[in-house]
């Protein structure tokens, strides 16, 4: 593999500072969506947590840096979950924090930000006018700038995933070896049930050590994609480690900045987006992060809204699941396009769960009733 | 404290033979929730796993022991949790499982169970005419009858919850530590952020080494009460190593029965139960749990459906989880008794996540539209 900016011990590195509540996320087979979409699928779910995306990984690794080296006040645009995060990371370590948005952001991102403490300034247009507002900020008051996928951090951040999809090949060793005992006790039936106390700490649930020297049970991982931090990310260790899984890039057609972009193989812009998945609806790729998804990336597709809705209706009723349209692309992804994926074992990470109540119910297909909270 | 049926050690080791999906789950504070309780709440979310509750821990030690020293074939009686985990732990091992439940249980939970390739019979009565059936079977067939909260695997695997709720103080002292660190960094700020390339095993998210020698964060767990199993086992747990925690069974007004029992120190049944919650309603507590329970709760309450519902729809808006009736019981103990939490940190654990969705819609308040799937 040609070099991405990412970097595989700094990844490792990055373990070690972001706070357990955002590492060792679910990655389970998630059987009751299989009738439905004809392949094996496994769900890595990133909304169990307390900002409810995978955003904390990334701002974890940036505010743990700033908190030892500075500079302490800190400023990023975001449509929600970056921001959310920044907010989270940014107070345990008494950091200043200054999220800028859209107005037209999703309600219950912007009310979760003001209530983790970070100063919020809303901007009369999209993501790209709260991205360059972001940027003034930064050079009038001389604070750090956080970036989201060009700044390395964030993308090393999520990257972290990569590690722990590959964890998963633990799990389906550990279920043949228990097959394996299974048969030999059957033989020699007097073996102790539990002849051993080990000392708690030697059975973490995710303690995979590299290198990766078996193939993964799964062959693709469909990742959402907007600014690139998640797909970069991922996709530099699934590459690195395990090139053999397809890493496939999913945005919406209303979006398809990036996927055009990576298509083109230079940056191609949009004049305006038209999704409900706000979390990717960017229209500037930025250069650098599109030159590491050409490195990393096997395909960029585009999905309709109609598939966006359906992928959540889906999780829903079929996993129990509330998420975010963006956390929806892989299932869309797979509902437009059942032959590709027919018979495969395929992985989508579910990466946010904020949204809007109401507009929720709306899209899932159950008109909101009024009620108090 | 006396002695319980359960033992440290042995819950210790059961976390080497529960399959890692079903360990580590996902433990944060949930800070959305918290202005609409007037508490401190985090959530111990036991429904992102392949059987969307607690239960595989349980299942995971009972067929582990069947697939090393036999019988091959087994039975149990289930509202539906207990029969999926069973099922699926058991098709993993190659078990011959059979599940005996009331026609009148849960429909969503039935399919999964036919659909993990279990046995089903559903009697036309309830869960405790579904226990009957279940003793029966086991004594004609000679197979192994699996009684949840009674076989103490049950209590056991639970009570590995109870181990990683104490893992929580760790990422406490993380924080702690972290904010140490930054403010040292400050007065010699050339510390290199990536120093170190440590191997990738040596930080696990859920590494927590007994003994436990510090207080937890929180300092109250409300825990659903049906069978006994996830209370005796999370309880002793908690009684044993962190005993200033309290520990606080909740049971709904329509099925009382065990915790009636509590209060009066002897089994007291029910003729009938009248509640949502599917998966605690028994009729008839065993006197051995009993027992156990009368060891390790320090209070038992019971809450009203309309708060059981409000808790529902509390965690939807405000955490983004589908829960089960049984997995809101802690938050209905919370608004119902206020003044009682106000202040302090109290964790909440989401048991189980499997719900008919129409039935769902309408306890959540939203109105079921039709919909393909």
């Amino acid at each position: 593999m040609q070099q991405t900016r990412l970097d595989i011990d700094r990844i490792r590195a990055a373990r070690r500072v972001i706070d357990p509540v955002f590492l060792g996320t679910p990655l389970y087979r998630c059987e009751a969506l299989e009738p439905g979409l004809g392949c094996a699928v496994s769900i890595k779910l990133e909304t169990a947590n307390p900002v409810r995306s995978f955003k904390g990984r990334g701002t974890e690794v940036v505010a743990s840096l700033l908190a030892e080296r500075g500079p302490r006040a800190v400023v990023c645009a975001s449509a929600g979950n970056l921001g959310q995060a920044l907010a989270w990371s940014g107070r345990g370590r008494g950091l200043d924090v200054t999220v800028v948005a859209s107005r037209f952001a999703t309600a219950a991102k912007l009310d979760r930000i003001r209530a983790l403490g970070a100063g919020l300034e809303l901007v009369d247009g999209d993501h790209e006018l709260a991205r360059e507002r972001a940027a003034e900020i930064a050079r009038y008051d001389g604070i750090r700038l956080v970036e989201d996928s060009l700044d390395i951090e964030t993308c090393e951040g999520a990257a972290t995933i990569g590690l722990e999809l590959l964890g998963l090949r633990e799990q389906t060793e550990r279920q043949a070896e228990l097959a394996e005992l299974a048969e030999l006790a059957e033989l020699a039936d007097n073996a102790p049930p539990f002849n051993t106390a080990p000392p708690f700490d030697t059975a973490p649930p995710f303690n995979t050590a590299p290198p990766f020297d078996t193939a993964p049970p799964f062959d693709a991982v469909l990742i959402a994609l907007g600014g690139g931090a998640l797909a970069t990310g991922v996709g530099h260790v699934l590459k690195a480690l395990a090139p053999g899984v397809e890493v496939i890039c999913v945005q919406p057609l209303g979006a398809p900045a990036m996927t055009r972009s990576w298509r083109a193989r230079r940056v191609v812009t949009t004049d305006a987006t038209d999704t409900i998945a706000d979390g990717v609806a960017g229209r500037r790729p930025i250069p650098a992060v599109l030159d590491d998804l050409l490195l990393v990336a096997d395909d960029a597709v585009l999905v309709q809204e109609a598939s966006i809705i359906a992928g959540m209706r889906m999780l829903l009723d079929h996993a129990g699941l509330v998420v975010e349209p963006s956390a929806a692309l892989g299932i869309a992804a797979i509902l437009e396009d059942r032959d590709r994926f027919a018979g495969r074992h395929v992985v989508t990470i579910v990466c946010g769960g904020n949204v809007d109540g109401d507009a929720y119910r709306r899209w899932v297909g159950a008109a909101p009733v009024p009620h108090k909270a």
